[in-house]
């Protein structure tokens, strides 16, 4: 596989010059003459207000050939171990392939199935209380809060803070309370120490979702079902990892869940790049990032419904992308993954869009349009337009004055529905690989997280 | 007032040498011989693991001087109109201060507090529903979801979207809810809609904060409590806009709050620079920002109450900073606000801290440790060491090392109460204040809102 590094490639020195030659271009010029956008199946991707034309679009898609993106791609959606350090594939889009999935993930599909409609149908359960953290957590939290249809209440802890579990038993009764317990090796401290409290606290009915059945099971969990090393945590919202979610909003809507992101696979697999939309949001993050400076990435979804999206796409890409060295272990001299952060639209606009608009560096925006009404879906096309054209009346007092030439793209998709929440995350994870294989770097390890596990251990034990 | 430009003064050119002579130095190696820290009431904060030594802090501090630090701050504390853009004072210390405290808000705390405790002795409300977006939001939010006694459901609706209002009134009855709509001008769109939705829904009985008491009468509001034109939006949690919150938490508890931030009013005011808690959290991220290139700064309060405080912080500190012209009008050429991000620990160890540790740029970070459990204070303890330290064990393969020196400050309070929160606030709210001065711009206004609310508008129209 390709292991040249991208500031070797061709299109890199290319795309240098091509960004010096380019500065004086504003978007107020660029905007009113042109429409850049791409479709995939009920998504459209509209990057017209991205800083890029033809040619920069031609240099960017070099750049990926020239790093052998289509061997990459191949190998991550055939299940080849990409994941070097741990020898390891990361094949979440074998979860969502319907009838091709493999036996393991259908059969485990179908228990979930089973389970899920007992636990809706029968009603002994009235709450659901999943404990997890990281990728066992901000998946299928996003995901019940967004499409939760209210059959049962659905909570979720996560911290080793008593309290995140204390808020999650809020009028709970250790009767008709079940415990979904996630944790791929059943020792996650922060899931296990909540496991224990939520024992002590009477828990009779426990779950597990966990590769470590031999733990489950002494633990006492009731039901066991399979995580599988070649699914990342923060992959793994497709597998049993999403049950909790099931139960929340029916199995389904997560089997839609799952046929949305099976759409976005294809198109990823089988457009060209230039209409590829995770290929161009990959690429646009990387102009932005290697060659126009841009530090940090806003989330900003307008619907109430997403608001957790932006910490579900924190973990998604910056611990897939928060990487330092290449795949040879050369330390790299080129950024890679930006800060990741956001809020819900249009109550963003009354916090930090002040500095997104008048601010000192730029931050280039994804607005996310469900077209869930009409005020949302004006606002998110007028923050966009503000942020591209800013203003152009020298008769304005300075502080007035808005510089505009902001890049941010918009995704417009048709309702909130878990079809379109497959699609959308489906999306950013193409999107994380792509960038992954522009910087030659794993982005399916997460090293970077031991040492600090390490030394809280070796403080406890100290104390 | 002193208007001189913080690169054209002396200190600024020191700085710029004295950074570029201490690149070589790693925290790894100044980190065991030292403990650097500063008290206030209450906090303490440690910035040992900032990288800084006793030169970089005297010529921050003689930056803070040179900007005429002293004189602003006296302008700040004595209600001046600083906020020159509007004519406007920025006063929020005086909602604070005692028997200090102007008439018009010792009478409107006194009306807040009979208004409160009615409230919760007569129990003819079970919810409470805060109408209101960005300052009239995301504080009162922040006291409610950390403080709140159970002695009443308080929610809270801020989005433009109908789901937040929804979601805020599910389960409550029309005739045992009261609704706060909370507007300076009660003309916000967002704000006014769902308050027109609460009518609609059959809500019987609204209360209203704001300065227009004309619209607000007419609207039909039982009860006005005033806005003052001296307090910004997000600078208002001190008012009559944290009457929700006064109601989740108690009157005594929102008196403790006040009391908090008034201490932290009196060490900024008196204490020297060098031993001014958010005169050197403000200089330190000038360091960090101007002088190192930190383009973000991580806020990671290691307590689940605290969660909603990095979107508190974000407000504060890129509505007040994210700003481009001086306050003569000049566009600068230095970074002003970073953007502001963070989780609560320790669910952020398991989704970002990846990129923290290993990621290809700098963020520094507040490690906020409120001696809940000694699991978290370890755990804080544990990432802010493993950031400065990282290894140094050239054995171990590429991806399991960590470069450390990177810095970080911890924020050590005992307990989560009302005053400790005020503390916290209040020192962010002068830290603010302080990078203001240092970068010769307007912290108080918000004209970058605008052009995006004007644009909204006219498409509306148009559809």
């Amino acid at each position: 596989m390709n292991t040249r590094s991208p500031t070797g490639c061709p299109a890199w020195a290319q795309l240098l010059a091509h960004a010096e030659g380019r500065r004086s271009v504003h978007l107020r010029d660029l905007l009113a003459s042109r429409k850049l956008a791409a479709e995939a199946p009920g998504v459209r991707y509209d990057f017209s207000r991205q800083r890029v034309d033809a040619m920069t679009l031609r240099l960017l898609a070099n750049l990926a050939d020239e790093r052998g993106f289509a061997e990459w791609r191949e190998a991550l959606l055939s299940g080849k171990p990409i994941n070097s350090t741990e020898k390891r594939a990361a094949w979440h889009t074998a979860l969502r392939a319907g009838e091709s999935s493999p036996r393991e993930v259908r059969d485990t599909l179908a228990r979930m199935k089973a389970l899920v409609s007992n636990i809706r149908s029968e009603k002994k359960f009235r709450r659901i209380v999943n404990l997890g953290t990281g990728g066992s957590d901000l998946g299928p939290r996003l995901l019940a809060e967004a499409l939760g249809d209210g059959a049962l209440e659905v909570r979720f802890a996560a911290n080793a803070d008593p309290r995140d579990l204390e808020r999650a038993l809020e009028g709970a009764d250790p009767q008709t309370t079940l415990f979904v317990v996630v944790s791929k090796t059943f020792t996650t401290p922060e899931t296990m120490s909540n496991a224990a409290a939520a024992k002590k606290w009477g828990g009779k009915v426990f779950y597990a979702v966990t590769s470590n059945v031999e733990a489950a099971k002494q633990f006492g969990a009731g039901e066991t079902l399979p995580m599988w090393d070649w699914v990342g945590g923060r992959f793994s919202v497709w597998s049993a990892v999403g049950f909790a979610a099931a139960c929340a909003m029916g199995f389904d809507a997560f089997q839609e869940f799952l046929s949305g992101a099976h759409e976005i696979d294809t198109h990823f697999a089988q457009a060209p790049l230039e209409r590829n939309i995770p290929v161009l949001m990959a690429l646009i993050g990387v102009w932005n990032g290697n060659f126009l400076g841009a530090a940090t990435h806003a989330v900003l979804p307008y619907s109430n419904a997403l608001r957790l999206l932006p910490a579900y796409l924190q973990q998604l890409e910056m611990e897939s992308n928060g990487k330092r060295v290449d795949r040879e272990g050369r330390p790299l001299d080129y950024p890679t993954c930006p800060v990741v952060w956001g809020m819900e639209g249009t109550v963003s606009q009354h916090s930090f869009h002040q500095l997104l608009h008048q601010g000192t560096q730029i931050v280039p925006a994804d607005f996310i349009d469900l077209s869930l009404e009409k005020v949302l879906s004006a606002n998110a096309l007028a923050q966009a337009d503000a942020l591209a054209f800013g203003t152009d009346d020298p008769g304005l007092p300075p502080y007035k004055q808005y510089p505009g030439n902001r890049p941010s793209s918009m995704l417009l998709l048709e309702g909130l529905n878990a079809r379109n929440l497959g699609r959308l995350i489906a999306l950013y994870e193409h999107k994380v690989f792509t960038q992954g294989v522009i910087w030659n770097i794993n982005s399916f390890d997460q090293w970077g997280v031991e040492l600090g596990k390490a030394l809280a251990g070796e403080i406890l034990s100290r104390r």
